[in-house]
């Protein structure tokens, strides 16, 4: 018996969940779905929320309160705990499990974050972005006059420290010095080294790769110099799109176990994220 | 309320423990424990066995037959399933929770190769470990007639092919050719690329330090070429002593929450390895 998937929202994430989806040996895909269709026809067990983030809180809550499982990525770090509160409640009462914040920062980079506090609990982790795309400058560097397009990568220089390259295609008759200046003291770019360049078109530039490295130093007991280090380079709405339909499995195992209510990743049983026998997964594993 | 530990067993990994559970805010050690006391004295809400691992199941048994949980970190990585199976039927007669296998590999990189296997569910993982010793093919080396002591450390080639350096120091009057010959000989590494050195003290080696390193590329739905590392070098014994103590943070809060049994590491919400409020450790750290 298949674990019945839908996808709301049919954007990069959407499009690279179908595929995980379809991948998936346990799943059955049910539907696609967009943010205008009446979500009351949705008939599935969990459904994948690959909308924009802003609009994830109220569609889960909509799906929770059908009972039906939901898993997004929410990706407003300052939020989740919020959006949490909310979801648990209507969660519970309607007996369906939400997985939040589930893609791969927030999300697989918290678990690794919490197995290195864990293991190391004094000392510090850094979380080290990129060379990636930063949606939340992007969109920011788009809205500066004289803009036509831009991208803005996030390139990590160690110890959480970031650069800003911004690339910029300009208006016709736009001024480039003065879209610099602009993007330089806007509040996104002017606490970081930012670098504006402008290019014939944005468009070219275009590339979901991104990366973490995350390096942790601790102490675990009385032992200082234990030294722990993450690194990633992954196509990024795939990534996000893989623990999203890992957690879907999660979240209709445990509601079936009798857990309802809105969790985080940290909070699941990694071997849940697991198609297959616990004993198997375990052989192979531990 | 503090969480009461005790610790039986009182070698590297024991006094290491000692350290971790002095350091946990949230917990108190109540008693150290050789093999041979009597432990229906000890009154702890959880154990860290740190007795060599072939002692390990027949002790945990015990203390869980009496409802107190333990933590174990069982190393021998092709009997962990059945010693699951063995200690779950105590402990869930007991109302005791025991987890298992709790070290660094088995262990907390069981944990990472569980979430690189649902990060990219086609692929490769390979686990390298070293430089360290290894303790199965020290022994080994130990056993060999003419050998007075001997280290094995173990060096990491990449894709999980390992080298073994052998450092041996003579007993009196023994041939160096007929020691390295039978080394290299002996099943522990004839499948190896083995090196045998002639040292004038071994005990001048001695080094707890440990290391891994995790490498995955694999496949996150129809997306190839996705790309992952973790790396540590470590204290071994501070380490798995430090992983154990965790885990009895863990074993104690099933037991409360009504879920007896005995788990393995990728079967723990990773947010119960940690102390503190739930809520705040997800502002932190999700």
């Amino acid at each position: 018996m298949k674990t019945r998937i839908a996808i709301l929202g049919y954007g990069n994430i959407g499009q690279a969940a179908e595929q995980s989806v379809l991948a998936a040996p346990d799943m059955q895909l049910t539907g696609i779905y967009h943010h205008n269709d009446n979500l009351d026809v949705i008939d599935a067990d969990a459904v994948l929320v690959c909308t924009p983030t802003r609009e994830v809180p109220a569609f889960a809550e909509k799906l929770l309160a059908r009972g039906i499982c939901t898993v997004d990525s929410f990706d407003i770090h300052t939020q989740v705990a919020d959006l949490r509160a909310r979801l648990n409640r209507v969660a519970q009462s309607h007996d369906a499990v939400g997985i939040i914040a589930a893609g791969w920062d927030p999300g697989s980079d918290s678990v690794v974050r919490t197995l290195l506090l864990a293991m190391a609990p004094n000392g510090l982790t850094y979380t080290n972005f990129g060379p990636g795309r930063s949606m939340g400058h992007t969109v920011a560097a788009k809205a500066v006059a004289g803009v036509k397009d831009a991208l803005s990568m996030t390139i990590p220089l160690g110890t959480g420290i970031h650069r800003r390259m911004v690339y910029v295609e300009l208006e016709a008759g736009a001024d480039f010095a003065t879209v610099e200046q602009a993007i330089l003291h806007d509040d996104y770019f002017a606490h970081d080294e930012t670098h504006v360049v402008a290019v014939p078109s944005v468009a070219q530039l275009n590339n979901v790769a991104h990366g973490v490295n995350m390096v942790r130093s601790g102490v675990s007991g009385s032992t200082h110099n234990q030294r722990f280090e993450f690194n990633m380079t992954i196509n990024n709405p795939a990534l996000t799109a893989q623990v999203m339909t890992a957690c879907a499995r999660a979240a209709v195992r445990m509601k079936h176990e009798g857990r309802p209510g809105a969790y985080t990743l940290i909070e699941i049983p990694p071997i849940y994220l697991l198609p297959g026998d616990t004993e198997e997964l375990i052989r192979q594993l531990v």
